[in-house]
């Protein structure tokens, strides 16, 4: 499981909630974007982008996200979500997202997101900071070393 | 079906989500309680409590919830949720929610909340403002009327 | 705001729910799937693929969705979810879905599944039931016409 | 904190979601019920009570749900949810849930469910089974040894 998750220099675990089933009585298509989110905003902390906005008021939003599922997930069952951030764009960041099913040790779902930079105080984008880009690319080398 | 709600004077309705239902085919235990919130928020709405709390810093906060369960609610279908205050207390609101599903006609579930007025900018509690009280006997009252 | 829907044969409304706004003061990413995840299940309703799956063990399976978040949505807000089947595959369907708000009247998130036609007794994937393409064509033909 | 659970037999951790804060910045107060929820069937799954409702078709059903919020929950954090069954009732089973914050060392809710036994197969309330009980005796003896 170790080797699904080796390019992904975040990694969060999630427990599988039983409520998070659905009818078909496997983990409801809708959840897997949640791990998703919970897995990127994970890395953001890492960045420090949270607390980066709240100085300067420039931080992420989201412009789209994808998700390809692959294995159904049923309870019980621990998740872990990896999430790698592929390109730095302008102003915007690629991000690939991949949830890994303990019980299965196969890769769930897996699935792309646009981040965009994004000015609140002027309400327009914004380039990636320098900071923040020397970050991404620490974490990202990190992982290579 | 009327009959049910008759005596709630803020109603909302809101259609079952086929993807809430959990693994035992029927809605899930936990959705009743959002949909206890948005009809709670609805008649807060209707009393301008957002607003007030823009404007003063007082506003509410759930202190409790109870839920009885009564009938499952399945997909498709329809749920009225009656919101009525029972009670002003010097500084709470105790606030019955009612969930009646359409397709069967009857209660699906019921509870009682507390709502706690808060003061945000001095982090402790206060008395229902005077305005909300009025706010809330009128509302109350045209039930009656 | 009709327009915007015209191309989609189904359409559903579903009240925006406070409590499913996140910390950002807007709905949260994930809900829009859920959105499409309603649209989608009526649209399904509307070809009996449920009833056609009890009898048969021939039912849909989510292969992938994605999302573009175009503009936020804020409670209190009503949103109208269209979806159509863009395109019919030997064993899949192509689902567009179009989120839009009553009170920004313009579209707040579109995004395109694939829906896999799989065979659950079998545990294989099946073709498209020639009884659910038509009833497909004359869904999307009746909004032609 | 180990002093806040040492009631409880049964405690699960999980890790605060992000997007299930609330537009008030903490997380909403239905995720309580869900994290009650999550506790309550690892619980059931050490006393096999799913098993036992495979083979049996007796099982459970939430019959009541009550929580009081103590201390604003927000991200990041872990809660640990502990569970314990206060009463054996001849038909249902008295059960608390505690969440304990990790980030503030104190409990954030704690409230009371009712879970009854179920005969799904001849639809009506059972006694709760011999077996059932001794298991959970034997749980919650372990932890006064």
């Amino acid at each position: 499981m170790q080797d699904l998750l080796k390019d992904y220099p975040s990694v969060v675990e999630i427990p599988v909630a039983w409520g998070e089933m659905d009818a078909f009585q496997h983990v409801n298509n809708v959840v897997y974007i949640r791990y998703f989110e919970t897995g990127r905003v994970a890395y953001f902390e890492e960045l420090n982008l949270m607390g980066y906005m709240e100085k300067t008021g420039i931080g992420p939003i989201l412009g789209s996200i994808s998700c390809r599922y692959k294995a159904p997930v049923t309870y019980p069952d621990t998740v872990s979500v990896g999430v790698k951030i592929a390109k730095i764009e302008s102003d915007r960041l690629i991000v690939h997202h991949r949830v890994v099913s303990h019980k299965l040790q196969r890769v769930a779902a897996e699935g792309e997101g646009v981040v965009v930079i994004f000015d609140y105080r002027h309400n327009k984008k914004a380039a990636v900071p320098e900071e923040i880009k020397h970050r991404i690319q620490e974490m990202e080398g990190a992982r290579q070393a």
